[in-house]
């Protein structure tokens, strides 16, 4: 994979040009893409020569993928939809015009399921292309896992950046809602959108952050010692497979005896109620931001989608205003949770990305994360035992960005140290 | 004026057919259009060639206007701006396909200041075309006050809606923040952005609402009795004219002698705080949002545009937290006014419309509401020395928009009493 504290590394030291670093994307791309299988549109000659221009910023001209739901000016961005095929925006989405000011490239728009919603698409699993790679953000986590690209833009409104993380063995971040504006994002529920960060390494995730915020969230700077964790198997435990269970409880050993802290957390039973929530606000905001689509294109949406739509059409206005009291509350108490720890520790999927492009996985151990609002980190490195990348999650509470990258990081190399 | 639940009336009992409520707007269009330029896109033909197909729904095929940074897939959407000059969305706004879905027919797009900003468009007011209809959602509050359309949709960031509806002398509503989704509305500022309507009286406001959402809202169902109203004349008061302030004082001795509590509240300082902290959400917000425009078509913004987003480009991201906590602050405290009063009465602006078409007049007297994200209600009828319409502001905590729209409904009956 292509680091992007890395590469910056060598750019800096003269081990690498810019234009090495879009050889190493270009053979990466010939090598794999034909199989993987990320791109919805690609441009490599244009970015090429964009790069040899030499833009400043923090990124030197590196180039970064652009989830296929986020407004590009120079590329189509169809959001996985043949309802949508050839749209061509005028403008940049704004993450992507701050990425650009940072001095960072657009090589290529990745594939999305459609409308981010959970019908796949035809990305495949780096580590193994019988598998899924996990969605909706399922080109950009593939790009990063098969060293296409440095970093590359997700979303996530309830687990499509965090789970195609684990799946593919990348570190992601979805940042505290509304950190990074989804102005320009194709909206589902404008609740729960947050727009997500793929990364080879949580350090990588957190300088790009860094970079294009302008806030102190790098992790690389400084030594933020072992985190005091508290490990979080929610009510959702046991859905995960025992290699995931097996693998977090090992870890949550190895944490303790690198210097961590880790107490059990469990949540009180509002969570759980959130977590219900959240299909309640996702699927009767989707009704409304879909509309348009419903009414003109219904018969061309794929059969769960408009399954989705057609139950949040009938939600009643009652139970929605419900379910964002249930959302209140529970944001509200979230913090009460971090007394005695700084992060909580969770899976970041039930298990190792499933077998077959037919379905990307389930979302049960992302939602209440996204309906929180809350940062949450992809910590890549754990394997089960076919060798195929399991994800930990690790969350801290809204605002707390840092924090949780500074976490992920310390278990990052704990789990490298093996 | 066209009354929503007036024409639906007359439509009912057969004094009016649909056609010709098209007659009304055409002869409206007509006379008026010429001076009160009001549209940026106009297609009454094809508006009324719809509404023959005999829509249904809750507006039976009755015409309505949108503000012209909200999509359209079958007109252009070109938001003031000559960098978006003949641009055409694929898709509608979901709050215009909800209209449609509702049996309403969009007529045209209304005209608004430079990217809903400060900068004006070429609208007048339809009471004196040397003066100022208010702005951003110029169009829509003229268009509904000269007659040509029974309603029309605008946006509040700041004081957008309730501001041009007093200087145009009709009832709006600025609903609670996201009860009508801005999805595929440009975004300024995404903490403050909210959709706003414009109709001739209050209680066509709440039906329009009402139809839309499919909420209990309306007012015109019952008797809502007198409400107990707080009088917040808020820290700015003495920047109204003269005659604002002797209207609302002599509204609040008319409110009582019908029957109303009316008593003095005054609001704690942290709401002063956080009507500066708006200026820092709002900037700092849309410096993100306009990044494209910004960094692409920058020589083509408007001084007083190009002077905010330069001041939200450079304002620190702990100033921008730190509004946020005031704002965070301000709604959590903002219920507690409410023990004793329903809600609260306060001016829509500082006065009537100022002469002039060179400037949209000051939101002094909206920006702090909007960032409350509460529902505001400009009430009719008030007029100054010279014959121009004032507007009087009821307020209401989040998500009470019935409650304020069924004491505004009542202010503006007891102003029509004399």
């Amino acid at each position: 994979m292509l680091s992007v504290l890395g590469l910056l590394r060598d750019l800096d030291s003269d081990r690498l040009s810019i234009q090495g670093v879009y050889d190493r994307v270009e053979e990466a791309l010939h090598r794999r893409e034909g199989t993987v299988r990320a791109f919805a549109h690609l441009d490599l000659d244009g970015a090429r020569r964009r790069a040899a221009e030499h833009p400043g910023g923090a990124f030197h001209g590196l180039p970064f993928a652009v989830k296929d739901i986020i407004d590009t000016a120079d590329m189509p961005t169809e959001y996985g939809s043949p309802i949508w095929a050839g749209w061509q925006p005028r403008a940049d989405a704004p993450v992507v015009t701050l990425t650009r000011r940072a001095g960072g490239i657009v090589v290529g728009k990745t594939r999305t399921t459609e409308l981010a919603h959970l019908h796949p698409t035809v990305t495949t699993n780096p580590h193994d292309s019988s598998r899924t790679p996990g969605g909706s953000s399922s080109g950009s986590a593939a790009a990063v896992a098969a060293g296409m690209v440095p970093f590359a833009f997700g979303t996530q409104t309830a687990g499509s950046t965090i789970r195609p993380a684990a799946f593919c063995g990348v570190a992601a971040l979805k940042p505290s809602y509304r950190l990074l504006p989804t102005v320009g994002v194709k909206t589902f529920s404008w609740h729960l959108d947050t727009i997500g960060l793929f990364a080879p390494h949580v350090a990588d995730c957190a300088f790009v952050l860094a970079a294009i915020t302008g806030r102190e969230v790098r992790v690389d700077t400084k030594n933020f010692g072992a985190p005091r964790i508290g490990f979080a198997r929610t009510h959702r435990w046991e859905e995960a497979s025992a290699d995931t269970r097996s693998a977090l409880e090992s870890l949550a050993r190895r944490a303790t005896a690198r210097g961590a802290m880790v107490i059990d957390v469990s949540l009180p039973s509002l969570f759980a109620e959130a977590a219900d929530a959240h299909r309640i606000i996702n699927d009767f905001e989707g009704a409304e931001s879909l509309a348009w689509e419903y009414d003109t294109h219904g018969a061309s949406l794929a059969p769960e989608l408009r399954k989705a739509l057609d139950h949040g059409r009938h939600l009643s206005t009652t139970a929605y205003d419900a379910a964002r009291s249930t959302a209140h509350a529970a944001r509200r108490k979230f913090a009460d949770l971090f007394q005695d720890v700084d992060v909580l520790m969770t899976p970041s999927a039930p298990g190792a990305a499933p077998e077959g492009l037919g379905a990307t996985g389930n979302p049960k151990f992302n939602a209440l994360w996204t309906l929180l609002g809350v940062p949450a980190v992809n910590v890549p490195g754990l394997r089960d035992g076919a060798g195929m990348p399991l994800g930990v999650q690790i969350v801290a509470p809204f605002g707390k960005d840092r924090t949780a990258l500074a976490a992920a990081d310390w278990l990052e190399r704990t789990i490298d140290r093996g």
